[in-house]
């Protein structure tokens, strides 16, 4: 049986792969479309563009032209492509105006342009583009009862496809006859391309009866302006099908789910099988904790559901409902609440890390727990349950020097999550 | 592939083989030692012990007579076997009267002689028996201060068994020459039988000076005349090569564990997998629902860390804290929350109950969800997120039609959560 000598280095070079394998810098070149005969024009949306932006112009091995929008703050110096910021989750009429100019960038062109859309989480609420007969209000007004609403993403896209001039395919049948390449980094379960972004350069098979469908179902009340819209032809969205859509690529170049298959491959290199349980975890950070270490007790006590020595790694966005004045992020408040459940617990040694190196408001990407963690505390005169109560796990493993301080890694799937259970 | 064509049929099979690994009336008969030459004695204590005695006594060929200790409220009729009635989780003097008595009823036996000692969760808390010298209020205030401490449950079971005249085998040694047979109702990840109530009948490899650093490192404040007990030999408890001990024997005729192994069983002879996740999730009941979900979905669109079809099997007591004026229980809260993570989502099935057959104050024990009950809600014109808010699950199962309603089944091993994924 393989022995892991020194647990935090292994976790450390898990973290490590997965950053790695979400940094387009180094992954965007694996996707490079052809040189066209023509123009290269690049597009694109999300808060990953313009690290994107700048990940392609690097690599691209010819002339090219064109604007992305990322969110506000979210801007990397680019000599080739233009950066637009606009506002995030709740679009404004920067968006709009950075949506109308991409689709008017993507006019006009041939069958020998090539159309490079670099697409990432975000991207719908950054392309605002209400479509002929709707104003800006009206979208605003559809995005805040979808909000509202309880629907699943999927739905919520559905809806948001049909009141939209760019989203759901539009963007790619507005440059046709051009070839359409689109790079995206997801943040979506599953990484379906329809769904990161809402899809403004993938059709997906929901059409306009289903988005009616779906506003009578969730009981959306919609602008009138809207309704009429969605019971006109207007608002019928391309198909899978469609000839104009026919030539379109799609390559996921990042997710949260390459990054915890990098890190699975690094454990299995070093003879640690790895379980991926989900690449999606969401809810409060303290509480998922929780299940993930009855897991960790099961395996270690019962070698199931899977057999020691394994990993179990995750990834998603847990959030932190904050009651006290303390230090921390989602990561070490997972943290604080695992070693605290494993305590006493020989050969479970935990990583928890947000993958653009900031757990929070203080330098450190997350920090490392094992089964002695909590005796540790309390030898520090420490009373761990008083810092969770206060939100203060960074202060707690502050004190231990148990703090996980990477620095920021320029990318972000989400946080990293990963549990050896030997 | 198989496919299963009534979901809810499955799960409930599921439900039914966990309850019915789960019923000492069902498995004593298979533990039953062999008629002694002697007397046959019966002593036990926990929450489940009344029952256990009513089970023993219904399949024992032979003359018996006994007590056994439980909470109020938890009584079975018996014929032969004597039931008394105390206060659990803090103890009270009946308690003390009733470890007395066992004490005094398993005195003087000769080795012909056999004593079936019938042990469930609780059973620590409902035998208070100070060792010489300490006062009951002393026990009682070292019990305060471990439930304060923080320390994990085998932390203050070792502190236990070193201020007690009953706990961590000193009954077995009381009972000596006669044979200890122990049948045991696990309450505690992992079945270890030193950890279950205590563990009355067995030794572990804990010692006085384990019992010293452990009071140092939580820095529990305990009475002097508990700290001088400590400090002498008086407090040395049995170790496992103790001579006294060697002719005991130990068995689980019920737990969590076997109940989702025996359910596990049922769904492999229907051609499913079955992956146990743990018998010991805690934590908030719609918080483990987004984790579950997380790990349904993973499955559903990645087949791992399972391959389809495959269903999740957990047991433990998840907990609501309460906020609104609602009707319902852990399991339909569980139920609720996950059924919005997987609104949509075709394919995934899920059966969560109690298997006492009561989720919280109503008639019910759980509930059905699938990908579709969101919908369903919405349909009947209920908002989800209302209901959940106010803890009131059972109210929105109940408007729909999937309450589970098997009716009281007269055993309890925590929860049992099963959720398809086809």
């Amino acid at each position: 049986m393989t022995t892991i000598s020194n647990p935090k280095a292994f976790l450390t070079s898990l973290f490590d792969a997965a950053v790695s394998a979400a940094d387009p810098a180094g992954t965007i070149s694996r996707y490079l479309p052809k040189l066209p005969k023509g123009r290269t024009i690049v597009v694109g949306a999300g808060k990953a563009s313009a690290q994107m932006a700048r990940a392609f112009e690097n690599v691209w091995d010819g002339p090219l032209e064109g604007l992305v929008v990322t969110r506000y703050g979210f801007s990397t110096p680019c000599e080739r492509i233009e950066i637009i910021e606009a506002a995030h989750p709740v679009p404004d009429a920067a968006g709009f105006e950075a949506s109308t100019r991409i689709l008017e960038t993507v006019e006009g062109l041939t069958e020998d342009d090539l159309v490079v859309a670099l697409i990432s989480g975000g991207g719908s609420a950054l392309l605002p583009s209400p479509p002929n007969g709707l104003s800006l209000e009206d979208e605003f007004a559809v995005n805040r009862v979808l909000l509202a609403s309880g629907a699943p993403i999927s739905s919520m896209n559905t809806v948001r496809k049909h009141v939209s001039a760019i989203k759901g395919g539009r963007l790619a049948v507005a440059a046709y006859p051009a070839k359409v390449v689109s790079l995206l980094v997801s943040d979506i379960p599953g990484d379906h391309p329809q769904f990161i972004a809402s899809g403004p350069t993938v059709a997906d098979a929901a059409n306009r009866q289903d988005a009616l469908r779906i506003v009578g179902q969730y009981g959306m009340e919609l602008p009138a302006a809207v309704m009429a819209h969605l019971n006109s032809s207007n608002a019928d969205a391309p198909q899978p099908d469609d000839l104009k859509l026919v030539r379109a690529e799609h390559h996921i170049i990042a997710s949260a789910a390459k990054s915890l298959e990098s890190a699975a491959d690094i454990a299995q290199k070093a003879g640690i099988e790895a379980a991926i349980i989900s690449d999606a975890i969401e809810g409060e950070s303290r509480e998922a904790a929780r299940t993930q270490a009855a897991m960790a007790k099961e395996i270690l006590h019962r070698n199931r559901p899977f057999n020691k020595p394994v990993v179990l790694l995750s990834g998603g966005e847990t959030t932190v409902t904050i009651k006290g004045k303390g230090k921390g992020g989602p990561n070490t408040e997972f943290l604080l609440s695992l070693a605290m459940d494993i305590n006493g617990e020989a050969n479970i040694h935990a990583l928890s890390a947000d993958t653009d190196g900031i757990d929070g408001s203080e330098d450190n990407a997350g920090a490392f727990v094992d089964g002695g963690t909590i005796a540790k505390m309390r030898e520090a005169g420490m009373d761990p349950v008083t810092f969770l109560e206060n939100n203060d796990a960074w202060s707690a493993f502050n004190q231990i020097g148990e703090l996980f301080v990477p620095g920021p890694t320029g990318t972000n799937v989400n946080d990293f999550r990963a549990i050896l259970i030997s």
